[in-house]
């Protein structure tokens, strides 16, 4: 998992069927000084994040552990909304 | 997830069994601006696309959640073509 | 599996449901000399620990292997406390 | 999936069990010039590729979607022989 | 896979329990000129491998493949010895 922020997302019209309903965000992976770090990805938001958000974004399979999501193509979520980076 | 640019595809007559029938394509990664980030890749082609669109590029076990790519050698596939992104 | 030093931590009141419960830790991945190596990542805590120490960090489906954690949204853990490092 | 050169094998008698029978061949990854980028990785040859041909390399899980892999410790292979990359 | 040299190992007491009997090393990933190539990991040694040793390590669920792997939270491990590289 990473911190990242919402800087945007994506339309895509024509895409596999098992990502329709999703909606897809663009998110810039930050540290914990919130400064860029690494390339954009694009997450699917399991949470309702908006543009500018701090969020949390986890990869792999373990975004599609929940019984509704098995049979999703999605490789990256926004699993949480941070209200608060301590370091 | 990432933003792509289908940039070529590879021919390969030899190749795993389970590979037969998908074709390959050669995609550039690119940030919301459109600009080039990291290698090229070679993802399957899941939604039709051409050289020169803007795609989604998923990766991992994820691509292989539908039922008649259970058994495919598949580990990156174009799964939209974007439209339009919003920053 | 990689060392890392644990910096801080993220509050996400709004999460995914199978997050609830899991402290997230922000860890910095440091070599066997514990100088910083590479971007900070967020882990889930599962033993318990505390700002400044160093910690072994795993990732992937690794960290889901046991009964109560298959349903976790949770890529990368922190599952070990390091008491020494001999090189 | 990526394009890499065949530059080389390990020989390796000690090894996992699931391994045996596996020819272990290093592959440096190349982009659609064929020119060097990133590093060199070991992959299983699942197509009888020789030193020095071009091939499409496949990772993770993907690698063992077939039946008689299921239990191979196996995260990476050769599974393509490239004859041409079309720009 | 990679190729790598084991330079150390880390001790823990406190760990996730599935890691319990499992060595735990330090492993630089070198390249076929056995020169150093990017950052150090923890593996779980399956193979008995001694420190200085060129190894070979596999990574992601591949190394949960056997049996009574499939409950360890381990997500790369040392997989072979190397004799020879050959390039």
């Amino acid at each position: 998992m990473y911190i990242a922020k919402v800087v945007g997302n994506v339309v895509a019209t024509k895409k596999n069927d098992t990502l329709m309903g999703s909606k897809l965000m663009i998110v810039q992976p930050v540290n914990s000084a919130l400064k860029k770090e690494g390339p954009e990805e694009v997450a699917a938001d399991f949470v309702g994040a908006g543009i500018g958000e701090y969020v949390l974004v986890g990869s792999g399979s373990s975004v599609r552990v929940e019984e509704e999501r098995r049979r999703a193509t999605i490789d990256l979520a926004i699993i949480g909304i941070i209200d608060d980076v301590v370091v």
